[in-house]
């Protein structure tokens, strides 16, 4: 990280009790910690704007275990695309569901097509992909 | 309005950095407004999470004029909410394809039925709700 | 629009059984309708993700007409992209208070930079931005 | 699941063109499969915008972990909620900065809780949730 700096930011006082308010709910620390949350999550959607923005992934899946296959063709994707998931998680739902996480690095493009495949196999019930920059400048 | 405090966040300076690009890109005259900004995106949003919040909602409507009765059943779903559905503006897309934007105002969950009940409507290709909050307060 | 085509499509009866009562409580006439909206609101999604893509936007501001200069501002940026925004709507919301609409025509990427601007204008509280896409082929 | 039903839809052939190309850059196997997905999927937003509803998060965060306590904050927050917080993940992005993906489960209401403590812990950068639900009925 580089140098700490200071700056002054003015305000209406009845948005300031607001926002004192949700900070306290979202459990922040104090109002640098919120704020810097807020510019980070503006620059971290800015840059996943872009298609070739390097971008790491997480794709969680929904799916019965016992449809035929599934498990196979789910292991085959994730070798299919090695060097960009790097790791999985799984939890067993309940006697029939699944839950598989699987974190994607590469550029939004490649991320978001692997996902796309991924949610796309036959018995996949549900998914979801959300991502994040690994930013060493934020 | 309320009166006009001033307090200091302290950040890393290469975020700070960052966050001034972005602020320039975006067209904003200062930080002060940009963090304003999104403090104030981070209450509404907040607030519209809950189904009792009083909003306003502004519904995009993307539709075929010539389907047979659309333009007469849109008229008719409006004037059944004329309380909540405040206004509405027409513009014509191209020779076919018509856009119109109504405003809702009620609690979330009635703007959130009425735009269903819109988009819903038999010939529209194509319907958005966003909402927001009118926050005297904000 | 072209031929109507039909086909058949086959899921689980509790799945069918979900879906009809989401459809009955969004206003749906009948499911065919139901899913011509989910698949052409799919399409725009993908469709909105090519920044060239040709789209029209609704903008929806909140802002204080207290605020000096406000107006006149909003009106010079609204002149300066006229080629752009074609269409504006003004309600007043309370007394301090306004919400006004502005459609813009464009590629995705020049309706993300007009919204922004106008996002950003001193005095703005809230904005959020929703695009649409004329689509003669949806 | 249950058993299997069939059913009907008719839609413009221009809209199947379109929808038949992004089946296939989605990686879907046939229109079926792709329709159930779309179904699912409004149904899971449905019933995610109730606070009550039984749901899965996935929460991930990006940090730095030379910040001093961090890991331990980190470890502190799961183990105050090991009801809810079922398994984690841990991967490491570069020399500084980790990725940690945390299942939880529990009514969307403490979900959202939850996560808005892991993501205001000081030091997280950047942190998103995303919920899915088991659904037995999907």
């Amino acid at each position: 990280m580089g140098n700490t700096v200071r700056f002054g930011i003015s305000l209406d006082e009845r948005l300031l009790d607001n926002f004192d308010q949700l900070i306290e709910q979202k459990s922040y620390m104090n109002r640098s910690e919120a704020i810097r949350d807020l510019i980070r999550a503006s620059l971290v959607e800015e840059r996943l704007g872009s298609e070739d923005q390097e971008a790491v992934g997480t794709v969680t899946l929904v799916y019965n275990h016992h449809v035929r296959d599934l498990s196979d063709k789910l292991t085959e994707h994730q070798h299919s695309h090695h060097d960009q998931i790097i790791s999985s998680l799984h939890v067993h739902l309940d006697a029939h569901n699944c839950l598989e996480v699987l974190i994607i690095r590469g550029a939004v493009r490649e991320i978001k097509q692997i996902a796309n495949e991924l949610i796309g196999v036959k018995g996949v019930k549900h998914g979801k992909l959300v991502m994040s920059i690994t930013g060493e400048d934020l």
